[in-house]
Order: C-alpha cells, then sequence, then structure tokens
C-alpha cells in the first residue's frame, strides 16, 4: 500500500518531491519559489522549534526580532556580504497601489517611490549590527546572545520543496563577545548544538567540520557546518555556524570599552538552521512506502486504528483505546485514535505509514477476545501481536518509541559509514564519485583553483574540513601536491 | 526612584514611548516605522503567544505557513480588500541589485523586474484562499481550521512602537466551513478565546461587540472585535474576528461537494491580533514608575536581591536564595537571583520596578537573623516583612501571585468602570469627550453619514455595538433619529 508514490531507486527525486506533497507536508504556492507549509508538515517543525529553543535557551540567548526590511545602503556595508547576497534579493521599490485612469486595474503608484530602496532580509547581520551599536558600550553589556526566529528571503532561480525555497523559515543567532576567542568557543558551542539536535532527535548522524574558503559565508572569517548524508549519496549541508571576527563590527563601528579602559572593536558569531532541516529528515530516513520520522519528532507518535463490523464492537474497543490512550498520556506519549467510519482499516494504515506514524496499534474482535493488541513499527515494518496481559503497556510502548528511535539513527549512520570512502587517486575520485557517491575522503592541497577545477570535472564540493580528524600527509587527489589532511567531498543538495 | 520617566499626567503618550524604550521592550529601528522588540519585551511576546497558541490547539485548529509575498493580481479579486490596502503596501518589483557602472555603489539592476509585482502580505485572506481552493473539495474537508504566526507589513504614516508599526507579528487565523452558521459560531468562538485571553492572562477587562461597517474589516460581511479601555480615557481594539461570508470562497472559487450532493461556496472566517496588545498591555496597567506586568505573562514573576556587605554575607544570603527558589520552581514560579555585583540594591529595586517584576524578595543581613524577607508588591508598591517560619514560601508566593493578578484586573475593570459614561444628549457628548474621554454610551441612527459627522466633530469613532446589552428605544444623540439601542464612541488608539 504506497499510495502509488514513485519508488526513491527509480526516481529519487521525483520520490521526494511526491512524498512531501502526498504526506501533507507542503506544496508549491501560487507565488514563484514559495512553499505553503501544510499544517501536519508545520507541527513537525514546531516540535524542532521547540526543541531548539530550549536548547538555546539553555544555553544563555534570548529570542528578539529584528526589521524584515533593510536599507539598501545597509547590506552594501560589508563588502564580502553584499556581493553574496545581492544577486538574489527581492527589492521593495514602492509603498502603494493605485487605479490605472481607465479604472480597469490596479497599478504601482509610481508617487510611492521609497527614497532609498529596501531589501527584504536575506539574512539579518547588518540590520541587527546597526542596532548593536547602540546597545553596547562596555564590557558589562557583553556577551550578547540574541538569537531570532523569521522568514528570510533569497530569489531561488531553481527551487525544491524545503531545501530550496525563494523564502524559508529559520532561526538566526546573532552574538558579540569582548574577545576573539570566546567568539569562536560560541561558534563551536552552537555548532554542538547543532549536532546533538540533530543527532539525537532527527535521528540523523552528522560530521561536524569547517568549510573551505569557497563555501565560506560571506562576511564570516570561518565557518563551521553539520553535513548529513542522505540516501541518494548526496550530502545535505545541515547547519552553519559563523565566526564573524571584526567584521560586521567594523562595518557598523561597533565598539566597547574594555575592563582596562580601551575601546575595541566586539567579536561575532551568527549561526542558523532553517526548514531545510525539514528536507534533510525526509531524505534521510524515508521508503517507498513514505515517511519515516523519529518518535522525538512526530507530531502523532502513536495512532490506534479500529478494525470492527458492528457497533457494538467498536464500542468495546473504543473503551479499550480509551484507556490506552490514558496510560500512554501519563508518559507524554502522543497518540490517536483514528475513530472515523469514513474510511476502512487499510486505507488508515497505509494513510499513517505514508505519514511516518511511528508506532500503529491495530485491534480487531479477536484481539478483545485475547486482550492483545497488534503491533506494527513503521521504521522496519514489523508486526507483532503482543498480550496485554504480560506487559505495562505504557512502559512496552516508551521502550518501543526509543528503540525506533535508536534504529533509526543507527540504520542511517551505518549508511553513512557504507558511503564514505577514503580515496587515494584521481581515477578512484572519478570512479566513486560516479558509481556510488557518498563522501570521499581525500587529499587537498589547499587552493580555492584545485577546489574550483575538481567542482568542474565532478560537480563535487568539499563539504567540509573534518573537526575530529587526525593530521596526515599526503598528496592533492587532484595536483599531487602536498596536504596535510584529508577533506570530505561530496555532490551536494 | 522613576528613572526620570516623564509623569502620566504630564505627557502620557512621552510617558508611553519612553516607557518601552527604557524598560527594554522595543525601539525604533533603522528601517522607517519598523521596530526592534527587544528581548525582554519579546520574551514578554513568547509568553502570549504561547498561551494563544494553546487556546487555539484546544479549539482544533492547526498551524501552518503561507507565503510572504502576494501577487499583485490576487490583491485585485476581492473589491472592497483591495481598496482597504492598496494604499499602504509594501512593493517588491525587482529581484536582483548589481554594481553600478562607477562600481562606486550597489544599485537596483533593472534587468531584473518582475513580470507581476508582488505585495508584502498586509493580511493573507487572499494567498490563503486561493490554496484553500485545492484543499477543498468536499464537504468531509470541512471544517479546515488552521491558524498562522507571521510578519505583516501596512505602510503607516504615521508609526508608535507596538502600537501602528509598519511591520508587526500576529497571529492570523483562516477558517472555511460548510454552513453559514458554523462560520458565525467560529467567529464568535474566536472572540470569546481573545476575550478570555485578555481578561485572565492580560488582566485587560474588553468590551465585546460588533463593528459599524464604517470600521470593518475590508472584504468582512461582520467584524466582531474586542475593545479596551487605556488610563488615558481612550479606547484600543485588541483583536478583531471576521465573518467573512462567501466573498472570499466566491473570489477565489473555491466550492465544495455537499453532503446532498450540490456544489456550494464556502463560508469563511479570520481573526487576529497583534503585537498591539504589548501596547494595550503596558498602556492599561503601567505606572509613573514603569511597567506593571500581570504575573501571568511576567517572564520573571519574582526576583530575589541581596543585600549585605561582606562575602560571609552574601554567601548566607544566597544559600537561603537558593532554597526559596528551589521551593518556587516546584510550583512553576518563574524566579530570579540577582547576585551581581555591580548595581546596588536600591538601583536594582528600581530597575525592577522599571520591567514590572509582580514580587520582589530582599534579604539583608537582619533578615538572616531573624529568618525573614521582605516582599514588595509591584502593583501595590506595598511592602511586608514575612516570617519564614510562619509560611510556606511556594504557597505564599504563588497566593500572592494570583492576588496580583486578581488586583491588577479588579483595577483595570474600576476604572474602565468609571470611564464609561451613558450620554444622551449632544451637548453631554460633547463635555464628556472633551473633559473626561472613555466610552460613551450612547444612541446612534445607524447610518454611516452620522458615524462620520461625529468623526469629525469629536474625532470619536464607534467603537462597537456590544454584544450584551439589551435593546432600547432611543434617539441619536447628533441627528435625534430613532435608534433601537445604544454603541460605545470613544476616542482611539
Amino acid at each position: 500500500m504506497s499510495k502509488g508514490l514513485p519508488k526513491r531507486s527509480e526516481d529519487y527525486s521525483l520520490w521526494y518531491n511526491e512524498l512531501v506533497k502526498r504526506a501533507d507536508l507542503a506544496e508549491n504556492s501560487a507565488v514563484r519559489g514559495c512553499m505553503v507549509i501544510k499544517p501536519y508538515g508545520y507541527s513537525i517543525w514546531e516540535k524542532m522549534q521547540a526543541q531548539l529553543d530550549k536548547m538555546f535557551k539553555e544555553t544563555g540567548h534570548s529570542n528578539a526580532y529584528f526589521p524584515l526590511f533593510i536599507p539598501k545602503s545597509f547590506l552594501s556595508k560589508e563588502a564580502s556580504h553584499v556581493e553574496g547576497f545581492a544577486k538574489e534579493c527581492a527589492v521593495v521599490t514602492h509603498y502603494r497601489l493605485k487605479n490605472s485612469d481607465d479604472g480597469k486595474s490596479v497599478i504601482v503608484d509610481p508617487d510611492a517611490k521609497l527614497e532609498e530602496e529596501l531589501i527584504v532580509r536575506p539574512t539579518s547581520e547588518t540590520v541587527i549590527w546597526s542596532t548593536y551599536k547602540n546597545w553596547i558600550q562596555s564590557y558589562r553589556d557583553l556577551p550578547l546572545l540574541v538569537n531570532q526566529w523569521a522568514n528570510v528571503v533569497r530569489w531561488e532561480m531553481r527551487t525544491r520543496l524545503f531545501l530550496r525555497t525563494t523564502e524559508f523559515l529559520w532561526q538566526e543567532g546573532h552574538t558579540a563577545h569582548a574577545t576573539r576567542q570566546e567568539a569562536i568557543d560560541e561558534t563551536v558551542q552552537m555548532l554542538n548544538v547543532y549536532a546533538t539536535f540533530a543527532e539525537t532527535f532527527m535521528a540523523l548522524p552528522v560530521v561536524k567540520g569547517v568549510k573551505s574558503a569557497n563555501e565560506r559565508f560571506a562576511g564570516a572569517e570561518d565557518t563551521y557546518c553539520i553535513e548529513a548524508m542522505m540516501q541518494d549519496g548526496k550530502a545535505l549541508q545541515a547547519g552553519t555556524s559563523h565566526f564573524l571576527g571584526q567584521n560586521f563590527a567594523k562595518a557598523f563601528d561597533v565598539k566597547f570599552a574594555t575592563k582596562e579602559g580601551g575601546l575595541e572593536h566586539v567579536w561575532g558569531t551568527s549561526w542558523g538552521v532553517s526548514t531545510r532541516l525539514m528536507g534533510a529528515l525526509i531524505m534521510a530516513h524515508s521508503d517507498d512506502n513514505g515517511l519515516v520520522l523519529p518518535p522525538k519528532l512526530a507530531p502523532i507518535q502513536v495512532v490506534i486504528v479500529p478494525i470492527y463490523k458492528t457497533d457494538e464492537e467498536f464500542d468495546k474497543i473504543a473503551n479499550k483505546a480509551n484507556e490506552i490512550t490514558k496510560k500512554l498520556l501519563t508518559k507524554g506519549v502522543s497518540v490517536h485514535f483514528d475513530k472515523r467510519d469514513t474510511h476502512k482499516p487499510g486505507w488508515k494504515f497505509a494513510e499513517y505509514e505514508l505519514k511516518g506514524v511511528p508506532l500503529r496499534i491495530a485491534m480487531g474482535p479477536r484481539d478483545l477476545e485475547n486482550n492483545t493488541i497488534e503491533v506494527a513499527r513503521r521504521d522496519t515494518l514489523s508486526k507483532e501481536t503482543v498480550d496485554l496481559a504480560q506487559i505495562q503497556i505504557e512502559d512496552y510502548v516508551t521502550e518501543m518509541l526509543d528503540k525506533i528511535q535508536e534504529t533509526i539513527y543507527q540504520k542511517a549512520f551505518d549508511f553513512r559509514k557504507e558511503m564514505t570512502t577514503e580515496v587515494n587517486t584521481w581515477d578512484e575520485f572519478l570512479d566513486k564519485i560516479e558509481s556510488k557517491g557518498g563522501f570521499l575522503s581525500a587529499h587537498w592541497d589547499g587552493t580555492s583553483e584545485t577546489e574550483e577545477k575538481i567542482k568542474e570535472l565532478t560537480k563535487a564540493t568539499i563539504r567540509c574540513i573534518p573537526l575530529d580528524q587526525n593530521e596526515e600527509q599526503g598528496n592533492c587527489i587532484l595536483t599531487g601536491n602536498p596536504s596535510s589532511g584529508r577533506v570530505l567531498f561530496a555532490r551536494a543538495y
């Protein structure tokens, strides 16, 4: 019962698009490149938000809100920043419409032209640092640890639901510090928060690393990232944390009086994850039957489906279902009893498979007789009949949910391991990138020219220089020049 | 210790602006009419959001997200809707910047002009109903109960922090129903949710009513509202709930197959509250010393301030403070121990008064000796010394917080009562609106002409036709024409 989803093995890209739409996660809107996040998809995003927000607050950050619009001149203040964003930004030039002279249509009022154009924020460093200038005078005002949940706009020419959309939702942390080291520590701390979130909640193993100069954020001194492996062998950047040095402090003249009586520019960081994580979540775990959701992010963790012919049977099953529901609620399990009489059990089974509900409990007349339930796991598609007299249902279910969370993670972890190959010659590189994909761990001479050449020849980019690897002398895979460590190449989303 | 706030009696408007800035709630940004919501202000908004979101979900609504941009042609599809919003909208006309020919500046790229201009959403009826067309086919798809948390933009010429800003944050519910009655019931239900929220959480008494045609939402058949009274005698509209009839269903051709096999347009509602509520909260309760926050929305409910000379004294007080903190946390009380040694107790007292923390506990060496604390209420500015041996501190505090919540509500309720006057002659109307302000309950002949004339002469508008009043025959305050009930007039924010 796959509701006619395309198979991953036949057309991964089509499978993804159809899954996103059919599982009611998102759809394209009438506005080019902008998506509608549907209620079911949004409820998963809400769970992600709640957990991330908790982790940000636990690490001392507060939320705030900054303007949607950025004056054009602000964007230009940091040279590489404007270079990075100018080519893809939505520009507001007027502030009024009016009726056309013939009264037949509504047109932009030419008399309502803005003196200075406004850019719809593609990211908020500039407008935030222009604000920080007034918030920071002394070392006592530091560190300043602020996060914003917001929508941003980047005018993408090729868009894909969740993965690359003109408008997307995200959070952006922006912090200011008294010293270089403190800012670097913050950058790394937030990278670790992202990695912990990805692995513990999304069940998504990630590689932590640093970007090469080519892939660095426009305006950063260093960009740290977490990179994940999708089922089609392509990598996906799941979050970034930037050490901004004093770049934005200098661009916006943000200085502070030091303890010692000096006056210095502050040090900055910024870090963000977006609705792109939804894409990663979907692509990492799901199968030809539909979504597979890790229990910690599943809006519905357990669904109970009654199987019955008569009203009497239904009433008895409903009683039992309510009993079970009550017990599960005491453990904070999110459970849904699907009592609709407009759909058959088989239809419901397929529907909840499509929507990735981790655990399905079915109950029919024979189960009532025997005091049993049928439990089906979404991740393994395995079923078992459980004797309710032998277990505490609430303990059984919570343990099972933990097991599912762990199994999904382990599967993704094993897959990534299988898809990570050490390559030592250019021929091997070419062969693996075509035949297998995945992460290729290879030596690189450290130059942008070589990186670009490799991208041109293979479409593979350097995903990151992993943080947790030993130094190793070697020779660049392309040029043979000396290298002091391996980097991870992959084709990427 | 008022931190030099202007007095309400001298300049209410200046008092409000200064309070918003000095209490770290919000400030003007570099972008005309757009505000920055600062961390402390945002944390209050988060508490409002969390509670409202809970109430929306309890009444069966799900969150979703729709595009920021609205094609110009969409806005025009509902005639009175475009009429209402065309004069104040931000228009995106281009999607790229480039370097000027002399390389000295960044300009809008004239080659990147959009075929159709996009409006930054002032409200989302049009883009949402264009989506609902695809979501609704049959009566089985109804009711559709969706809410969105989002930013919206209305190009206001005169802006004030929270009360009227070009960009603001809000939620907008958009629902679709099979029958007229069901849609009206939903409209009223959400009005009641807003009223309950305002009264129970914001401690803000509100009048529930219906707007006159003049003040109706552009595109609605009926607009319901809650209206509150501020301390300067001006009214503030705190939330609206619109019965849209079939207007948007017709504009976007949204039909459904009925149970009986027919095909009909669906019935709609929309309803919203915004960061404007922050303005209402501030203006309704605060005093010349600063903010007064109802405990249910206070990010910090209790602050503990140590008074000490030696490190030894501090350690003992800190021990005691930690003990108290632990006990308060068991009751879910949000408590902050301010152990900064950079500020004196007196400075801290003024600071927490300014920020509206409901309860302040001070502890000095004599308190340690006597096993007492000094407790100060923000709302009444009263203090008492409490013997810790005589009470359970967690019960004492939670009861006190409840009492404060109730007192703040009652004070606002009494004030509104005092500020609501029945007037029966035009002279009386003129006299009261000038000398006292507040709500004037008066007869009106039901015509827009009279309403506009009264507004012209007095700046007072009809805030609403209250829901809970008896019919009463009378004569219009201005024209003497017959009237079948009183309406509430006021000058308003």
